[in-house]
């Protein structure tokens, strides 16, 4: 009894897959409960604020410490409900999910409060450490661990980067401090002083506290922000290059996830699937939007992975949903839409190219006779072809 | 009679096709009249302006919401001429143009006055609500639903992005509030007012109006400058690649309604247009500029989509315009252009590559005898081949 | 003997091919002239030295406009020598040349001068018409032509997004102007006052002249910084693509014209050389540079398009030059660099992959007999082969 | 014995392979030496520290220039010892290392401190000549050649975008000056005091001290940072496209390096591995990440070039490391991971896509046998196959 509890808490906390109405509210409420702690801590700040709703900051603080702390307690007791490697011992489990990171961002959540009881910490600084429990919210952002990847895979030439860019920015730093420090000998005192100009103007963040003021220096200082922008320039192209891969990389396991569960497909063997994931493009559609228009060229044809569709054929329209395909017909006969196919709700689409469409039919028999079976019935049931036939 | 009216005036307002003089003057005139407005909207607050054409700006806006509420009126009443469903019923036509984007927006442009007549809003925010009304020049910028597409296709890495600089923000503030609260206790009189200088600073706005001063501080604040740009480089690079992507979508569909009309490729079939389209990149060229230059490698043939351009062919130099194409005499023969095309006018050009050329003829011999054919007559009607055969 | 000596001027400047000392002399002399009136134009502001340099600076102009004027007249003088359409006459010629860009840049470079003569300009505005000679150094820069071609073949999409960042630009200004104008009445006393504040917020400069004070406004304000900084990235993204495309466009011209005269390709038609062209890619080394070294894997060889290297074979070095060929040997047999390769001055080299390279030799075998009988020939005179073949 | 003294010098030096710990921390003390005395240069000027720590800073110079001389006296010493070119005489090499680029940087580390000894150099100048020693950093840089080398491919359009850039500064700056002079005589009071506002604004810094304050200098000077900003953006994207390719093409070489390296290759000949190096993509994987899950679709395989991995089979967890390979059972069988493979430490791996698997495969029997073999082996010794077979 105790395990069929255990299981259901996990399911809730998302620790296991399955009860999704309970595990989103409580993903609502602990996102919630995040933000209005975070804004706690900076709004006690404010001193107006602090004197007149002292209570209120500090009711907000001990329930985010207590339901963190529940939170983090459950997540230890429900640890051995986790997927991954049945063979392990209960406790081998918590260990891996204590010493993991969401585990750790778990305990930094609610620990300082703790200490803090027994050991009174200096409480700017432990606000600074409330403040990380903003971190927990990195549970709940589907795109964070991306980032991470990202700065993993591209960390040598980042690095490399990050070099040139001390290099530069200590170069520049001694050469301006000697351009300008008889001008303005207070705001360039020194060369660590010249080394704030230097990265205020390289990041092009440009306060105006510090700027030369000799002709020298602002010939100086102009090439400075022209060689600034370039060094800066290489770090973001080269995020942005690995973001792109990444991303790529991703979404052939979502696709391949969407694509073992289309009917159509349901048959096939993996290795198949795999195959027919690489060709697909996932799109997301807005609800309303002619996804073929009649008379347009039929290049594509859709299967519909959430929301539903509208196909406008006589004598009235039909509407299509998860699971389901379209556009077919165009493609196996004229290459003109005759039909068009709208939204009602938005909608996940798997798109796939005349080009991909022709070679996988050519490929796999089994795959053509099933869409043109599907696409003659849509033939004979309704006057009209479903979506793009030839005009009745 | 009606009905004609009611589809000569859904022809204008650019519902249906047809009419371009009516409607291109129509457009130019609309478009005036939000710049008119919205300039007037602005310049109203300038006191100065605001005593002495007090009268003018008046009959802007009487105007204005005048024919907005004319166009508007129209648009409802031409709607059933709309190309799309013609199974559904006029009011039904009516209802779904109300409830669009455009038909919200085109009656946000004229709401504000009629309430204000019954229930005076606040001024200033009565301006803002009529700046609204420049959202109606979205009808007549093609580039703009792309935006929304990216940000759609995009959103799910963009709000990974967000919420990542979201914590970054509040973590940096924290510190920064901490390091700085001391020397700078008006500036940085707690973490809600440490936030905007976090934001003016990975934003790399920096307007200098809040800016670290204590040596920790600084040192701080040029991690947060580095940190900062790195975080804002990532969306940047997935809108830029985003944005590439949904353009070659874009232009596929163009380019292929474009072929479809080229002469030669007429009696294709779809599928055929569509496999050549694929082949096919537009070029915007503009006038007086040589497309090909006698002596060059001939790598390129070219359709003209608009425009005219000049061969420039003894006796005299011949035109070639709309529909027609040049340079395959190189492509089929020796692979040197020895004719200069240079364009008369600017031109929409469709090139296709040597490569690209070979395949599609081999795989189309008939393609291959129409474009063999043409090559032949020019070089017999005029003693030097029109664009780019051997020198006579 | 005229035709001659106009021949021989068109060839100075750059009008016909020849003369390259007598070009590259001319050529730097304008430019330097170019350079010289231009500081002048900008220093004869600075008081100090208006009054010092006076005689100077009006030697230095009145020695541009003869220059520049005589300059013209040559130019339209030998513009009939100009290689394309042989066809037309002389006077025809002398138009086409008057009217093209850099017969009007030409013009406008001198013009002011001889215009403020008879009708004296106000000399703020002449100033800057002295700088347009400026435009005239775009004739010595080999790359600027591609910022045009850039611009317009990505028009449609840019002028999207100015038309978005206008709208948004608008809207943030009406509503900045509703949130600060009681807090700060002088800084933000109009819409127009507040657009001021929008594009410097928008464009991340932040002179700090304009910024929010109030609380709402500075939310506002770090929003606008998000959006806005979005809206700057995407054009940037574009430009960037766009520039990619056009420089990869524009290589293969080069490259096509330098293979077609290595000693290997020189029988070779055109459309094999195009093939050939297509494969290779073109690389800059500086002198000193191990290209090639001993014991790495063979996966390209190389086409020394100028400069020269030195291959260490035994029993003394080998130097190859413009034309010749290294790095075959190790893709014919065994694929390890068995001698370092350097560069002796900066090589311009072009590169072919192992793949290509198989693939290419398998098409042509009377090429593959002309690169292993080079190969055979360059083992047998040594007792090493002079690249990297294995070691004696 | 010399000679074998400066052999072991040599391969401390990092000039040849060998030694790697006492190379190593060589490095590590290097580094740290060469961060010392920089911060002691930038720290000296701090007016505070300079009297205190006087004695601290002269020796830590003393120090620096020391080590550095007897660092430089050594690798003249061991430069003969270099693998390159082995013919050249002992002093041949060491004038080639001495007028090399690190030969110089080595050089100008010291110089500056023996000159200043014989002939003082202004201290502020000897201080900028100090921080060159920064440069020697270069040699532990791995990453930091790429950018030089992106520089000079790239060096032709970053070029045209420089002259585009100083064309429009000029125009810009003159047009400002006419525009504010009046109004900010101070400011504005020459053209090159323009060309600072210009350049401030152009890269976006807007430190504030320059801004203009006429209604026409400002709508000016917001056209000029929409252009100033499309300006930037070309060369970035220019400096990033060329840093991706230039990254891709090194990652090949250490890929083909590594591949040699697998047990499984170590019997091919150099053209098969560089064919299956081009198939591979490095990846680097932190501590406890799951590479493989099981259930998930397989299509990749994976080899291990440094760390370990931790394969959950039954009855108890297996681990492979360097040199062995995993996942291929799903690429040979049934397309679904059944295990999960984590990693133990940081791993770098390559992984083979399935597509490039099968063709591999088919191009060589021995590697498809040697390959079943081992997923055989793995299958029959454990219940349960090590990394992906079906479920036990």
């Amino acid at each position: 009894m105790t395990h069929g509890l255990r299981s259901s808490v996990g399911k809730v906390l998302g620790v296991t897959d399955g009860f999704s109405t309970a595990k989103i509210t409580l993903k609502v409420l602990l996102i919630g409960l995040i933000a209005t702690s975070i804004a706690a801590v900076a709004l006690e700040t404010v001193e107006s604020l602090a004197g007149r709703y002292r209570v209120l900051f500090m009711a907000i603080e001990t329930a985010t410490v207590a339901v963190f702390t529940i939170e983090y307690a459950l997540r230890l007791w429900v640890a051995p409900e986790g997927s991954l490697a049945k063979t392990t011992a209960p406790w081998q489990k918590r260990v891996t999910y204590a010493v993991s990171t969401f585990g750790v961002i778990d305990v930094v959540a609610v620990l300082p409060a703790y200490i803090n009881l027994l050991l009174p910490i200096n409480p700017d600084w432990l606000r600074v450490l409330r403040m990380l429990r903003l971190l927990k919210i990195a549970r709940y952002a589907p795109g964070l661990p991306l980032f991470f990847a990202v700065l993993r895979n591209e960390s040598r030439p980042l690095l490399a980067g990050l070099i040139a860019m001390v290099v530069l920015l200590m170069l520049e730093s001694s050469i301006m401090f000697v351009l300008e420090r008889h001008a303005q000998p207070m705001i360039f005192a020194s060369i660590p002083h010249a080394m704030w100009w230097a990265i205020v103007t390289m990041s092009t963040v440009g306060y105006g506290d510090v700027a030369p003021v000799t002709a020298l220096g602002k010939v100086f200082g102009g090439l400075a922000m022209i060689i600034g922008i370039a060094m800066f320039a290489v770090p973001a192209g080269i995020l942005a290059t690995g973001f792109a891969v990444e991303i790529r990389k991703r979404d052939f396991v979502v696709t391949w996830q969407t694509v073992a569960k289309v009917p159509l497909f349901v048959n096939l063997d993996a290795a198949r699937i795999a195959e027919i994931a690489h060709l697909l493009r996932r799109q997301v559609v807005p609800p309303k939007y002619a996804v073929v228009r009649r008379g347009e060229p039929a290049d594509v044809m859709f299967f519909i992975m959430s929301g539903e569709v509208e196909v406008d054929v006589r004598p009235r329209p039909r509407r299509l949903g998860r699971g389901e395909f379209f556009g077919e017909i165009g493609l196996l006969s004229d290459m003109i839409r005759t039909a068009t196919v709208t939204t009602v709700t938005e909608c996940e689409l798997l798109a796939l190219d005349v080009a991909d469409f022709r070679r996988l039919l050519d490929a796999h028999p089994d795959l053509k006779a099933a869409i043109t079976k599907v696409a003659e019935q849509r033939l004979s049931t309704s006057g009209t072809p479903p979506s793009d036939g030839p005009p009745a």
